[in-house]
């Protein structure tokens, strides 16, 4: 760890990639404007410099954030705009709402209940946690808070209490497979229901500008058999390919009891935290009908858990995963949305749709498909891809020949499971990764293989489910 | 230390005036909106929650920052856009470098050598950081950087050689006193020199369109009298009323010698930060034409910081003053920009001129700067203030038949002096006070006594020095 654990060699891919695209400027297609193309080799720098990790991703994120506002690329005040995003803010309290519940040793009281009830075997820990979110989230449109607020703190206490934290570098006993267990298992309740991801109402609207009306029911219809296909397929999957160290504890329902008696009676303050968390639920369950947003209902939880000396401020200050998933998250939003607004996005859009004249209808629906989830990689945030890409895409397929409710809703799915590419990318993404448990090398690679299944399942068995249902 | 630290009997004011105020909306004057009326009520209990402080200053922000929203005062949206303001970006960057400074050891150096030329007396120690701010005020317009990124990690690094620490709670045996000295001393450089603060070319230029031309030399003329009275009685009064308990070491030549001894050679990671320090120097005295700005500087430094290893990510992440400081000051600056923004601010002005008309031009002036003066309680930002009044102000003191010249110049010079209130109003405050150095309390009751001083001497004096140099 001389030089202060900075690896040089790890600058040298990064810093060359990027310099090679900022030199190709001249070359570049002529509707992309010249900050389009520099924010282009930041952004492909700073997520490389991410994977070779010279420095830990929240100093990369830095770095990339000062070169882009000293090549003058985006101004200062547009670059800081990153740190008042409202999802980022979800993410953060998440975080801090996940102290409170470990704090006061709930999470621990809840998790040894889930170990008594499910835990013999891991996977069905993780099937059992999934089926929280599933419950939840035809009333939660936050993925984020379902994973980050409700989900992860469980996860979290649950390894704890077996012994599985990247604190002690035993995050592969249980933890790991969890946390990465529930991302995926987020990823499938979001693509199920017309209202468990905020993107999907989007979606909808989109499609019905061009004509086509998707009803709830409607988009349950459709997702059904690849939904309940993907919940029962991808923890097993996961099991296989990156296996918890701890699968089976034959003794697990004596010790949880034990260990819950020895908890003694619940506290004053895992009372309170509990009655927090209720009120959160409710609020997130009820956000549509009360107007309180995801981000606010966590605010006033935060607000809560601080009059109630649940966390003290300091606790709040020393949760260093929050401000460092505040810091990484926050650039890199800003500069994939800057890669939207600085015309790159909507030049891959166009290309995409000009290679694509003429052919079958299959293959264009095959290819969008494909280009749709692939670009994802460029987008930090599901909501910021559909509105940057889904009626350019749906306008293209339906001019090809692709059917248009078939086109719009593959185009909907995929809209969730492109979750399945990076750490950046998709709401529940960054809190999950910042927790540590799933190194990015392994975030990256196990998503690259899931992704393949999620397209075989959802694009392959889907289109023929959606002709089976009358779809197309 | 029960409830987690929590003193629920402090929440009864904030919260009983939060709702007085809040009840008497409908009593309220007709041009304040009702959400400008609600925000004064948020913005009253959040400051007196800051004094009585049931919860640290942080908690209490982001309770304020809950209440906000959830009342639909402000928008998430727009209550979000705090985060992202770069003067608040600056502070938390000067914060990092300090840490820089003090983890290569090259701030206890400096300190060391400060010591040995200046230590025999704890004042005398304070007039030489005074006289560095001084050298550099003419040209590095932001005050923040100069008390935040070059003053503040000496002054932090002094204390610590003296064995001075908040977290030791041995702050009063020299770290308040430099602090809290350099504060008063930034605030008097600031007001001396049209370039030494950010606002005082907008006070030109709002002066500008009422027909008074303000030049460089002109502002320092008019300064210089009250600038060198300030420089030299302001430490003096705060070395009587606020002592160091190390007031004098006779010994502390031989020992500081013995000391840099001990350090011996300065060591390569040392180079490396005083190279940054030197380069951030120069970037932040040139900004003017390189039109880098100050917190672009900020985030250069720290970038290079990271990319040397002088400090790891994770030092990043453990700087809690850094975050609190983040927190908190956002919220408040974004409750201030509110209270401007929804009607309030222009209602004290226009209610101030309208109580003045008619009156003897003294007296107008006197109760002008007052106001000003005192109204800078609720701003957490001088150039915030100076947009919001100054041209109001202005234009109330010419009509009533005060002298151009000079009611520009006072209310110039109150742009600055007018720091010598709160811990939230003045750039270099969070920073300063954020270091912990000086308690909440000692920072609003010295600052109260020392606000009559600068009064004195800068209406005082200053306008019988404006007619000797005939200016009126």
């Amino acid at each position: 760890m001389k030089n202060g654990g900075v690896k040089y060699r790890q600058f040298v891919l990064p810093l060359l990639l990027g310099v090679i695209i900022w030199l190709a400027t001249p070359l570049r297609p002529t509707s992309v404007s010249e900050a389009g193309w520099h924010i282009l080799a930041i952004f492909v720098a700073t997520i490389v410099g991410c994977i070779t990790r010279p420095v830990p991703i929240g100093a990369v994120a830095v770095i990339g954030f000062t070169v882009t506002v000293l090549t003058k690329t985006v101004s200062m005040e547009t670059a800081l705009t990153g740190f008042s995003n409202a999802s980022i803010w979800l993410i953060v309290m998440a975080f801090f709402i996940s102290r409170g519940f470990i704090k006061t040793g709930l999470g621990r009281r809840i998790a040894l209940n889930f170990a008594k009830l499910f835990g013999k075997r891991t996977l069905g820990l993780a099937y059992s946690l999934i089926a929280v979110d599933l419950v939840l989230s035809p009333a939660m449109p936050s993925s984020t808070a379902r994973a980050g607020g409700v989900v992860y703190p469980i996860i979290d206490a649950l390894a704890n209490a077996f012994g599985s934290s990247p604190k002690k570098h035993t995050e592969r006993k249980m933890g790991s497979f969890l946390i990465f267990s529930e991302f995926h298992g987020n990823i499938v309740t979001s693509a199920m229901f017309l209202t468990s991801m905020a993107g999907n109402p989007l979606a909808q609207l989109l499609a019905k500008s061009q004509g086509i009306h998707i009803t709830w029911l409607g988009w349950l219809f459709a997702s059904i058999v690849s939904g309940i296909l993907s919940l029962i397929l991808i923890p097993l999957i996961i099991y296989k390919i990156y296996p918890p160290e701890i699968k089976t504890m034959p003794e697990v329902k004596p010790w949880a009891q034990q260990q819950l008696a020895e908890m003694g009676a619940i506290t004053m303050k895992e009372k309170l935290m509990m009655g927090i968390f209720l009120l959160a639920l409710v609020l997130w369950t009820t956000g549509s009908v009360t107007a309180i947003d995801a981000t606010l209902t966590a605010f006033i939880a935060l607000s809560l858990i601080l009059m109630t000396g649940i966390l003290s401020w300091d606790d709040v200050l020393h949760e260093t995963g929050a401000w460092n998933t505040f810091t990484w998250f926050s650039v890199l939003v800003m500069l994939a949305d800057q890669l939207n607004k600085l015309g790159f996005i909507p030049w891959l859009s166009h290309t995409i749709a000009t290679a694509l004249n003429g052919l079958n209808w299959i293959v264009v629906l095959v290819v969008l498909c494909l280009a749709y989830f692939y670009s994802h990689y460029l987008f930090a945030s599901a909501t910021a891809h559909i509105s940057a890409m889904y009626l350019a895409f749906l306008g293209i397929a339906i001019s090809s020949g692709v059917p248009g409710m078939l086109a719009a809703m593959m185009l909907g799915f995929f809209s969730n499971i492109f979750g399945s590419t990076t750490h950046y990318g998709y709401g529940p993404a960054p809190v999950l990764f910042g927790s540590g448990y799933v190194t990015q090398k392994e975030w990256w690679n196990l998503n690259a293989i899931l992704g393949v299944v999620y397209i075989v399942i959802w694009l392959g068995i889907g289109t023929l489910w959606l002709k089976v249902i009358g779809y197309w």
